[in-house]
């Protein structure tokens, strides 16, 4: 059976077929359970061989990668400063808070960047018991509003962050769009720049499941294995998920997908800003937020399927995926162009 | 890279051929994510044939399916009742204790198998706020002993727990193989005796990952998407873990493969009694717990890896897979009896 | 030892002579622990005059009362709407999040009241189990900031949350302080606008210790105790609370207290804008806010011990109490016109 | 109105006249709240002058105590080893488990105390991220059985845990009924014997409220005032917390208090040994545990009330008070005997 593809979702993408291929080959008699195979140790040579040195969980998806970042990063009488796009406050259905314990202190941004003033005006109260002692700033690179953070300001707020007690942890489900939109490395910008925990995305990359915590600040890694375990997130099986993240790395699919989704999302802004239709964010990864004509969101949906941002607004979010390809663009922006002018 | 096979876990197998395909072939195009799918849609119809009028909840694994279960079915003032041997109180480091705040009221059993006084005993202090007040009965089946309860035994506790306004959760992380060494069918020795939720495990019995959580008592399911999003179970791509069910239960692959791993513990159990080791549980499931010299351990984990249950009685513990064969049985056998003889 | 009077907080205050008496009056001889004892259904009876019917639970403090009321009302999975002032969102170190879950989604206000429009804005994403789900208006009457709802705005917030499937939670630290303010009875302000559950506070206004939660929607009782010895919060010498609240209801301490603090903050007010002081705030309870001169600010604070509110604006937060006295005011008030005229 | 005096609880018992004086004396003009003031500087100083050096914080109740005690003891993959009678087990509606997160394994004892083997059994798994890792042996003293640790047991236990990489923690409900019927200090029997850390109690033994916890354990204060406040048990009005254990600790009323209960439990239970009756466990404190006629009980509990222990075996707990007479215990003997003869 077919499925046909859209812009809803780079979650709705299927598994690349080189991730498919390895699962496949990784499926040979028996394994050591839980982590202790020669996959999980290959793949996390991969990551040392990105990031320098840093200590690797892989767990099942992202909302367990944010939840158990910020575990490892708080104790419960802790708040955690972040956007109030990033998916740890929208999309986690409060796992964070219950989980953690913590407050999130989620600020109003006009493109899902997180900047100083947001971060300053959350610290007072500090030493006062009756207060949540703000502990870490969560970012996500890139941006659920498809923008990304410089170097130089990731470097700036890690600086800040540290220079004020505080641990920055960067929730990069779609990291590898953001180094794919630089010209950078990802050591360069994650590990240079002072971010003490990452959540490595892979899901919405190509893999079929899966997600990395990378721990770059080593006094955070001491109790992980245990957080993981209690927080329902380690893998019986876990080879398959080290085989996935093996060939992810190896020699660059993760970024050479990224790319591809990323160019993508170019393409896709470029045609439609020709239709005269307004993108409301810079695209600096493979999202693309525009505003279009509300009756024609249906019919456009019938055939590409995506979803409204902002209903009030008429603006809608397009993603595009490592499996996007110009045809798709072409027939969707051809589609979209007749929907304006027959109405 | 070939890896061999041993007896340590059922976990340490790889995944079944015929799932591996029906991975493969979901694997075309865009799926809307989270579950809102057809593979989804058509797997959960191969579990109400099976088990008749339920609500199906997929999830990563076992201590998700258990933990999650467990709070869809409690407040955090409540205990639950289990044996000291059970899943939820050795082997998942104490998570179900911190997402559900309930106290886990263990006892001690010779089989794994929970019995009526050991509910009974626990039932005091009701409506006295000062006790956790006792609400789930949980236990495994087949047992973390290799032992499995008889339909009776089943539908005994489950009418003594509804009894006493208590709830029945049954941890079915082997569950398949419960149903191959009985003569009567999942919905006879669940959906009708009685039990209120199932974790039902996929991963043991040839998957790669998932685990269902089949909802027998309909007032229980009210809010559980929330509890499985909030408890970080729910995958994005979740049609990779519908596809899999879908062909477990399809035609029968799942009972397939555990009346081959049990009849593997059969034979493994004949086989070890020759030689005159004492084997100290009753084999009714793909375990089989044996005493053999201390000095033969090493060894033989060389070839074909195991774990040790109880160093002081050199009690070992053997798992047998869906993959495992005759052959492997024969060579182990020969090799313990070939280290018995020689020391 | 004698301890000096100032304007921090009527949690400064010590507690009303007949409370001090009333406590003494009941040390005699045993009683039954934990609540089952005369003191205790005398106090209920005095609330039930007050509210009508209603459940009552005495517990120890206001975070107490605030954050067992939230757990009475919601899930984890759930969502808190409240202002940015609240106190259970700026003075309770996350507790409410630790022990329920649940978010806070908090919105800036004006003067610490919350408007429909702070409510309608965050209920999106209902049934969509990727948001935590609102479920609570949670409010302050009086507020932090000294000002208080009418009963026409309480009424509207009430069925404007029953319409939206949400329950209306009031901490009423000063609930005496807003009564004392109005010309309605408790039952006018509470049980007949529909509010849900009310934290009932006793010590801000004259007690020693003890607050009680009123729940008026009966639903909201079933559990209420186990979750109040869950949440540390019951008493064991219960009679020392009850025979507080006795004393403090039988013939409407708790109104004389509130409505002196408040005539004190009333005039405390009158006299310092007399001076030219710009006060920030409606003065509807017993805290004045206002603008000082930056450089009388520490002198003040000598003899009269009050707090910063907002350093950067130089405003000051001045409480009255029930044993504030006019003198006390006329003496302050007069230190205050020295040290700006003589800077 | 007069409350007659019982054999239930020292929970029953009223205030000492001193610290009812004391609560009278302290309650003049303004305090700082929350314990910025001169009565908690006090009180921590006749700690100080009892146990050494150690970190002082007050709360209001003996769950609360406990349970934060174990909060900062622990992370939320730890077990807490403790006896199946004891008080954070049996009696606080799996407050220790919510908060915590931790596993409670407890052992099934004579007496009421934990024994090394107790301990020991538990000390499996070490480092195994599936299993709860032990942390913390929680002991009470005197125990919940009327029985008490000599300093012998307690070095041992204390010597055992830290060799093991454990805490230990001491529920000191009835601190001062051990150290009374012992010939040694408080610092003899605590600080110097190796606990981590101590719940010290007021309540029990005159106080109105309020317990201490005494961390002699330094690292393990540094975030406690975050952990008291966050667990809803910081008093505002503090001074009339430390105005108690002030009076209650500068002159040894603890002590004259404590001894005179256990003199009391002393006589009760030679007198009730003289007509026959079996007295199941060592009086080494304030408690006494007998086996009773059953047609006796009822028709006693009318004039003295008290608790049956255990239903089958017709045992019944009777717990002195500071304020239980001679002439209490005279009258209750010869009802009982009257009873027993009239049968």
């Amino acid at each position: 059976m077919m499925n046909s593809r859209g812009f809803a979702s780079d979650n709705n993408a299927g598994v690349h077929p080189r991730i498919m291929k390895a699962l496949d080959d990784a499926n040979s008699g028996h394994c050591i359970a839980y982590g202790d195979d020669h996959y999980t140790n290959a793949a996390k040579e991969h990551f040392r061989k990105l990031f320098g040195e840093c200590e690797l969980f892989f767990v099942f998806n992202g909302t367990g990668a944010n939840v158990l970042s910020l575990q490892a990063m708080t104790k419960p009488f802790n708040a955690v400063i972040c956007a109030d796009t990033a998916h740890i406050h929208v999309d986690e259905c409060c796992a964070p808070e219950r989980f953690t314990g913590c407050k999130l202190l989620f600020n109003h941004t006009p493109d899902g960047k997180l900047r100083i003033p947001d971060i300053a005006r959350h610290l007072h109260g500090i030493g006062f018991e009756h207060h949540a002692q703000p502990r870490v700033v969560s970012i996500t690179q890139s941006t659920e509003m498809g923008t990304a953070y410089t170097v130089d300001e990731l470097r700036e707020i890690a600086t800040y962050a540290h220079a004020n007690g505080l641990l920055l942890h960067v929730d990069g489900a779609r990291i590898a769009n953001a180094v794919a939109a630089s010209s950078i490395t990802l050591s360069e910008m994650i590990t240079d720049t002072g971010v003490d925990v990452l959540s490595f995305g892979g899901t919405k990359n190509g893999l079929m499941y899966g997600e990395a915590i990378v721990i770059l600040n080593p006094e955070l890694a001491e109790n992980f294995k245990y957080i993981r375990k209690q927080g329902m997130q380690l893998a019986s099986k876990m080879r398959y998920i080290s085989a996935q993240f093996d060939e992810y790395l190896k020699d660059g699919l993760w970024l050479e997908n990224a790319k591809h989704s990323n160019s993508m999302a170019q393409l896709l802004c470029n045609e439609v800003q020709k239709l005269g239709i307004a993108v409301t964010q810079k695209v600096e990864a493979n999202e693309v937020f525009a505003i279009i004509p509300p009756q024609t969101i249906k019919e456009l949906q019938r055939e590409f399927f995506f979803y409204v941002w902002d209903e009030l607004r008429s603006e809608v979010r397009w993603v595009c995926s490592w499996d996007t390809t110009e045809n798709d663009i072409e027939r969707f922006v051809a589609k979209l162009g007749k929907l304006i002018n027959d109405k």
